[in-house]
């Protein structure tokens, strides 16, 4: 039986080693530079920077969602769904489902207007899903993202 | 000269007039659904949805920004930049640019690892600025979005 909770702090090192799992099925686990130490100090106060569902699965933690808000200038407010995460043996039990249905209940409950989040183009079974749900794709949109050297010489820091 | 300043709740009505402007500019007139009433909810409090900077060509208002938090799981909190508008009269002055800078200048300040933002795919122009810059263009991954009856749909209030 699913049974699914908010993140607290003390599950921090968890939702680490859950990160790194998921990255791993996504090919990226070179990409999680991400400590303990971030998350701990970004998923408390009064206005966290990211917030978090666990669901557990006849008691066993079965992976982990994150998600925070994002603003449209066009539509208004949302929740963006950073990751919706299962673990392998925990898989087919409707459990992703059971995590966005959530966070779009949250988002309804705080008067938000919309869900937004990403896939890998070659997820196809991901991407059959969303349709399902009545998803809309960008398509003609492009996601960009600057950090580091560049995000420095940008600022003006260096030259 | 160029003076950029904070967007506070008394310019909301101009900044709504300017998010018509640039979404007929992107062709995309017909989405904005967004009134004054949730600019100034939004944009008001200790932890303000979205936040936005007014630049000023000798004295006249040439556009603005809007930004707000996003979090990697991979990597950590980063700013991301939902729209940059130079009024027709005011570009090719550097203003876009000098926009991005300051934006880029508050992550660090804030000890936040990245910008993000989208282009549309048809904004050549753009696009090479963002390639100069040393901007990573994530190609596989797609966008999507959910609202409405989707939205409901999902969070089972209607069936």
């Amino acid at each position: 039986m699913l049974r699914t909770r908010d993140i607290t702090i003390e599950e921090v090192p968890l939702l680490r080693r859950m990160i790194v799992e998921f990255a791993t099925f996504e090919r990226l686990a070179d990409q999680v530079t991400i400590t303990e130490e971030m998350l701990a100090r970004d998923i408390v106060g009064s206005s966290p920077r990211f917030r978090g569902l666990l669901p557990e699965w006849d008691g066993q933690v079965a992976g982990y969602a994150i998600y925070f808000s994002f603003y449209s200038s066009f539509e208004g407010p949302g929740l963006f769904i950073e990751d919706i995460y299962v673990r392998e043996e925990f898989r087919s039990k409707g459990i992703g489902k059971a995590l966005m249905a959530e966070i779009a209940a949250i988002a309804l409950r705080e008067g938000l207007v919309a869900l937004r989040w990403e896939v890998l183009d070659w997820n196809r079974p991901a991407i059959d899903f969303y349709k399902r749900l009545g998803a809309t794709f960008l398509d003609d949109w492009k996601a960009v993202r600057l950090e580091g050297e560049g995000l420095r010489r940008l600022a003006g820091i260096t030259q």
